[in-house]
């Protein structure tokens, strides 16, 4: 019985610190791992250090890289006069999925959040602004996300970069493609009603 | 950018392996195990190793335990005339949770399955005869799955132990608590109908 053992704890504490893991996915996985073969705990746990050690930010767009400049960075093939701003690693990655960004990014790690203490010197706008300094930049996409934290991001970045000469646009919100009226919640429509374009 | 990077990858891979945890989820994962703290990532790791080398199965009832023999099987308050037979460590957790049930238990480590060629060998099933054999058990409680598997398994257990002249018991199958009628599936249904006791 697995009642009191305190490794087994720890592990199902450790496992509810991902996100969207609550407390019987944890014990759901932790068994997992404990019936599983041995290789295949080790390989996780093994994989989380090796990427841990691996993975660092890249010293241009701060993404998250194993090569340093970032793949984006280093391409040849890609528009260095737009740069897409976004909060997370995870925001480049959705883009890429997408395809038709051919620009690069820069990552921010985060949004402006005063009640939480995250100003503009927790994130790395400083090293967006000397990006845009260096004169390259046409344009600056600003794609943080559709909340208070990321609309009052935008606002910022836009009056920082207005006094510089770049383009500054925010991604569009609206209905999703493929949904219906009736699935989108009050705060979307409003949006895509404000932010409608003649056909 | 992490696309190619083969560290993220690997993460990746390895985390789907979690029960419930698909590409998206993993992906989630993964970048929540790179952007958070290096001691939680280190954390996780550690937990999977730690809980893998101090975790092992029961010498009497095979349940996962650190201590050997298990806290059930070494209790003195527990009913030792009454065997509760599951498929997996998941299931003691499970009863034990509803905290009704004293007796003791015994794990399988998996469910009769001759498609996959999983027979009473590859189960703990010698073992559970030993304990019957020694005397002390009066009652066999078969809470294997409602499975197909389960069931068979079952059925095979009690053919086993009817010439052992312990009681052999099934647990009910029917309508769960707090569940309308109308939420039931058919199988569940016709179970709780044939499975009726009088009033």
């Amino acid at each position: 019985m697995l009642v009191n053992a305190p490794s087994m704890e720890e592990l199902v504490e450790a496992l509810r610190c991902l996100p969207g893991v609550g407390k019987r996915s944890a014990e759901r996985m932790a068994l997992h791992l404990l019936s599983a073969p041995a290789e295949e705990a080790q390989r996780l746990s093994e994989a989380i250090t090796t990427a841990r050690a691996r993975i660092r930010t890249c010293s241009i767009c701060c993404d998250l890289t194993e090569a340093d400049p970032c793949a984006v960075c280093s391409s040849g093939r890609r528009d260095r006069g737009v740069i897409c701003v976004v909060e997370r690693p995870a925001g480049t990655i959705a883009i890429e999925r997408g395809g038709g960004f051919q620009g690069l990014y820069h990552v921010l790690h985060g949004a402006l959040n005063p009640l939480e203490g995250a100003g503009p010197d927790e994130l790395t706008v400083n090293r967006l602004m000397a990006r845009v300094d260096k004169g390259d930049v046409r344009e600056v996409i600003v794609a943080t996300n559709a909340t208070a934290e990321g609309e009052a991001t935008a606002l910022y970045l836009s009056r920082q970069l207005g006094t510089k000469g770049v383009a500054v646009s925010r991604i569009a919100h609206g209905v999703p493609m493929g949904g219906g009226l009736e699935y989108a919640d009050d705060a979307t429509l409003s949006h895509a009603l404000e932010g409608r374009v003649r056909l």
